[in-house]
């Protein structure tokens, strides 16, 4: 593999995200790249890497480059005369939330047979919504903090005490999330969630928690996982800070946990892993409380990829294990059966 | 919605089913009717309503006709001069199995804004694999048969006696299905289930269980349920009845059932469809064992849409409630904040 094509950008609360995200792919990516920029009315464009700055699309100069059309087998740039095709090995999904993590932009590489880097459908639908994560995480063995769905006809909050934290239930980056220390501040916690979701997750915001992530990819040579970082907090990253975060290119440094509880880390990253996100490079941030592990959420397009928590990112993306995709051979069989059978249906 | 573009093929080990499906629309569907037709090589085929049949595919005969292509707003066909856009209200998803109901052609309608009728990405999930629905159904307390999953590197089915059914996860209308009565049976069912699918679920085949299927679809006046039907079985339906079986028009008689045990079935139906299969027309398959209704599997777009169960098929189909598709606008607000509180990102 010796040219990845970067889709960023989306029609998704996290576009600027993306958008910074795949700028720090240049950095970070030691191969050939090619930028593919996904507007917000889902135009796809070429975007020259030496024009890869934020304000090219801020200011919607993008428009001006050269726009493409996704068909079998790839994408393609139309001209008068010829339609010729865009060349790269495997294309990289960056696109955060909606577009990248819900499973759109991989079903339509997976309709178009265009190989990726990424979670699959089926990954994004367990991983996108908070709610289906809490049952998929309940499933497979894997803690995670208590917690009640409520929706816009029904707002009553039942069993769970303040302090509580307000999630909308589909989307990442901290976006429309709060944290409620009293009744005061309850109804206007829940207008910005519902702003962005009908359905919203409340939980039991617990003082002190530590919080441990975990990024890790199956590669040809098994699985490898990055080291354990204890990301820095107030009371929780705000969208601002993380927005910054998206762009991290230099290595942090390893928490100081103990070997054991990096292994149960490890242990519950792995059944979270497999089999549904081969394919993909993944983060996931998980509480410990009282000793024991909770998983807070699954980041399938983790921020700038989380190279920064790799020791050899660039290994990872080369070694990559990507999932079989079946082809089925299509011989009409019954249709030709039953013909004979019956005259004609 | 006056004109309706019906979806069907797919490169799916249903495709032929889907053409069965779709020729059956032409004469339950009151509406005007567009034909578009996805090959096994995902091309997608403009079918004149008067060549509507099997053997136009079976022959590849279909390659003769009108090409299309998806891009922003809808289908189109390229002409030497002018691209024009297929004219239609609603696309209608019948592609069976691959393509159609794991989320991928729903994903294509999403991105590209095309409204439709079927189950969306995350609905398609949730019912496709058997081992998720499993977990779903657990989660919104829908009870079901027991299980274990077991996969190509470990074989092993502990905790299950004979008679038991074995079955792709991933699989439709009964392909790679078999019911196991003793250990000589056990290798071929496994092999002939894994020929299908790397993940096979193993469940208890209940002798002489009630089987009751109820289709149903949330309409912009409620939910309209059709009649409950049970359907005729020897041990179960084999790929060829259901085949055939795909191309119903004739309404039904409803079970002889009592009131009490509809109503329970319309119940356990309501939690699995709401909110996630809002937009499509589902039938849900139940089992009733010791007076228990168990859910067995959810048709997120089931053979001729169920049109022969309900009493007014077209009533449902022309007040059917889309889910809301929200838009969201971007203005860079990130990005223009952030450079200009330090200079250019």
């Amino acid at each position: 593999m010796n040219k990845i094509a970067v889709f960023f950008g989306g029609m998704s609360y996290e576009h600027e995200i993306s958008i910074v995200s795949a700028i720090a792919m240049k950095k970070v990516i030691k191969k050939e790249l090619v930028f593919v920029f996904v507007d917000q009315n889902r135009e796809f464009f070429l975007i020259p890497n030496d024009k890869m700055k934020s304000t090219l699309f801020s200011t919607g100069g993008y428009k001006k480059e050269q726009k493409l059309e996704v068909s079998n087998g790839g994408f393609y740039k139309r001209g008068l005369f010829r339609t010729t095709k865009i060349d790269f090995d495997v294309a990289l999904n960056l696109i955060h939330g909606g577009d990248g993590e819900d499973g759109v932009i991989a079903s339509i590489f997976n309709f178009f047979d265009i190989p990726f880097i990424g979670p699959r459908p089926q990954a994004c639908v367990l991983s996108f919504d908070k709610y289906i994560t809490k049952m998929f995480a309940h499933e497979i063995g894997v803690k995670t903090v208590d917690f009640i769905k409520i929706d816009k006809n029904n707002r009553e909050i039942k069993g769970i005490d303040f302090p509580m934290i307000i999630k909308p239930c589909r989307l990442g980056s901290s976006i429309g999330v709060s944290v409620v220390k009293e009744q005061s501040e309850l109804e206007y916690a829940l207008d910005a969630a519902f702003e962005f979701d009908e359905d919203v997750l409340v939980e039991p915001f617990i003082n002190g928690v530590k919080e441990y992530n975990l990024a890790g990819s199956m590669t040809k040579e098994g699985m490898v996982f990055s080291i354990v970082e204890e990301p820095q907090k107030k009371e929780f990253l705000d969208f601002k800070k993380k927005y910054l975060d998206f762009g991290r290119s230099e290595q942090v440094n390893s928490a100081d946990v103990e070997a054991e509880l990096i292994e149960s880390l490890k242990e519950n990253f792995t059944k979270i892993y497999n089999p549904f996100f081969i394919g993909s490079i993944i983060r996931c941030d998980f509480f410990v409380v009282g000793g024991k592990v909770l998983l807070n959420e699954i980041n399938p397009i983790p921020g700038s990829m989380a190279n920064y928590l790799f020791e050899d990112f660039n290994s990872v993306v080369s070694n990559i294990l990507f999932p079989k995709n079946k082809k089925i051979k299509i011989n009409y069989d019954y249709v030709n059966k039953i013909k004979s059978a019956k005259g004609k249906l």
